[in-house]
């Protein structure tokens, strides 16, 4: 039974940094100021003990559970039956949830390089009083969680009890695993790798194609002209789409079925439901997301390798052998297909690490750490229980009243 | 060890039909009159018992073999180690090979909706003088065989030895099997489907949005602004091309090795090959296709669906029992998996049908078909030259001298 008790209201907050002294990141260019859109959920212990950090993927935002002001009209028996869309990840966040609000303090931020209040792109370069565009330097997966690192500093946390998190989450959970071993205590990465493969580049590449090719996109100066590259940004959206089902998945949501028309058409209208599902998600996105952060960010996650540093995975995390991994792949993934995830399982086990491994049974494909909400509960929500009674972890003072 | 000997110099012909009655389209719709671009390799036996025809996929010509003239400056020892391109399938269609010229009389012809000379958008429409643009009926991979039907009845042959293709090529194979029985003796159906999935759909549809999106296609009226939908024509392509190759082969193609760079630049500019390898061959099949086609042809393939006039596969095959099928599927095929091909070896052997099948190891994902040439050679080759046997074909008498 998934548990439909919502964490309520919540507000986005703001941390800024790197005001005197710039950012600096791993490519040599700088950045700053830099802010970092945060939530956070439940209440921070007493010795601070208590702290998991969830990481977004690739369209997320550090909203990831509860509801904000402005969407919910009624607080009473909040569910997201209404249509009032909560936190991406509600479905494990929250009172007696996989990541129990009542046990830990729950954060989530919106990455560098985003468009969800963090600074990104689409952000005033303060040297110019523009916005940023191709102006903003790239950034990696670690120039996104060494920016993490100096709001878990801020919020007082020395060390995180977990960090988790699915698809390009995952590959920061990874990051911040090898990069910084003495701050976690437990890393969770779902349905990811650590090592983008060519596959995946290909991908990223044809959604930056389709946004380069829009003549909107005007080599990412589209901010002051009030016009975007929507068109591209959506058919980008769209392989996305593709990318995150199974063929299982698609034939039970979609079959051959058509939509809106009980014979073929012999035209070029949306026809098929899959057209429509596709088109739908493609345009809506175009509505919540800007171009050139897709473009950045994707450009993040294909830097991303952790055995190129150091030549080899195992070395990578040689000191990361305190960290205690639970990790999950899925059999119908064909995104981050488990052997990834059992690349990196050989890896850590040749580093000597802790680590758990579960290859899930599911039809769902890449969205399956997302909708796999009952299996995710309990595996998630008991390594968690173990981990914070074999750390002793207190309990909030403040268990209720956010 | 590959055959390299060419079947030589091989010129273009031309079969025009319904210039007084016009093509029925499966829609409802006409058109007339209709030209197919062909061509043919060996020559017919006596009884016009020795023909067979491959039919080409998505984006393939009746240009199957051998040298156009213009491509050709010198004979003597023609191969495809000068970078002069012969037929798409010239590895498996030549004296000696697969399909052996010495004994058969193959034929290609370009599907009707095509750019290759046969009729489709680009054409001039004889009721406008103007080409067709979207004026041109969407047509079925029904209709593309029953043209090549006319075809066939015009250099008088009543029933193929074979027919043979893969991916869209083998839809054609399945037609032709299911609704022309008596008109084939064997068919061999590659890497392919009796029933475009919804995964298959929606990667179609994908690549239509990204020509849509494109405000140089301008509803498919593009031919005499001197302006092509080239930017999204080669979105199309490069996710086409990702979809024809495999985790396992771009790893050992590609890797993430960089392209004339020696470490990351930080930037938007093309650095990982696999990046190079799809900007290179989106921009090059601009310069050989026409976007209109692609949305024809691609539309044709997700309405291809044989089970669905008589509700089962296996019904619609039952009159093929007399049809001998050799059914191909390769492991690494993501785009058409083995488990279309095993539904089809179900159907027809719920049928009765004659039916050898095999899912071949390979690493080559959907273009194992082309690349995998010694296993085609001699599975290939076996087959017919069983069957040639069995059916007492007797050799053309000319077997050299094209």
């Amino acid at each position: 039974m998934t548990n439909h008790q919502s964490i309520g209201i919540v507000e986005e907050q703001f941390f800024t940094f790197a005001q005197d002294v710039p950012f600096q990141l791993e490519s040599g260019a700088t950045v700053g100021p830099v802010t970092l859109c945060y939530e956070t959920y439940g209440a921070l212990n007493a010795d601070h003990s208590n702290a998991v950090l969830i990481l977004h993927a690739l369209s997320g935002s550090a909203h990831a559970a509860g509801f904000h002001p402005e969407d919910s009209p009624s607080l009473a028996g909040l569910t997201d039956s209404g249509g009032i869309k909560p936190g991406w990840w509600d479905e494990c966040i929250g009172p007696g949830k996989a990541f129990d609000t009542d046990r830990y303090f729950v954060i989530c931020s919106n990455v560098l390089g985003g468009c969800y209040g963090s600074t990104g792109p689409a952000s005033v370069n303060p040297q110019t009083g523009q916005p940023y565009g191709l102006g903003f330097p790239v950034v990696t997966i670690g120039d996104m969680v060494r920016a993490q690192t100096a709001l878990i500093d801020h919020l007082g946390i020395e060390q995180l009890l977990c960090v988790a998190g699915g698809s390009m989450g995952g590959m920061q959970v990874l990051e911040w695993a090898a990069s910084y071993p003495h701050r976690v205590k437990a890393a969770i990465p779902l349905a990811t790798t650590a090592r983008h493969s060519p596959m995946l580049i290909a991908l990223s590449e044809v959604g930056r194609q389709a946004i380069y090719a829009d003549p909107k996109w005007n080599h990412g100066d589209y901010y002051a002209a009030g016009q975007k590259p929507d068109a591209g940004l959506a058919v980008a959206r769209m392989i996305g789409h593709i990318t995150y089902l199974s063929e299982e998945s698609m034939h039970t949501k979609f079959g051959r079925r058509l939509q809106e028309r009980e014979r073929y058409g012999y035209d070029f209208a949306t026809e098929f439901q899959v057209e429509s599902y596709l088109k739908y998600n493609g345009n809506n996105f175009t509505r919540r997301f800007d171009a050139n952060s897709y473009l950045y960010i994707t450009k993040a996650m294909d830097y991303f390798d952790l055995s190129e540093r150091t030549g080899s995975l195992a070395v990578a995390f040689a000191k990361s052998t305190a960290v205690k991994f639970l990790i999950v792949s899925f059999t119908s993934d064909w995104l981050y297909p488990s052997y990834h995830s059992k690349d990196l399982v050989r890896a850590l086990t040749a580093a000597g690490g802790d680590v758990t491994y579960l290859d899930i049974q599911s039809t769902w494909g890449h969205d399956a750490f997302l909708l796999e909400v009952e299996t995710m509960t309990e595996l998630l929500g008991s390594f968690l229980d173990r981990l914070a009674r074999e750390e002793s972890v207190a309990l909030p003072r403040m268990a209720i009243g956010y």
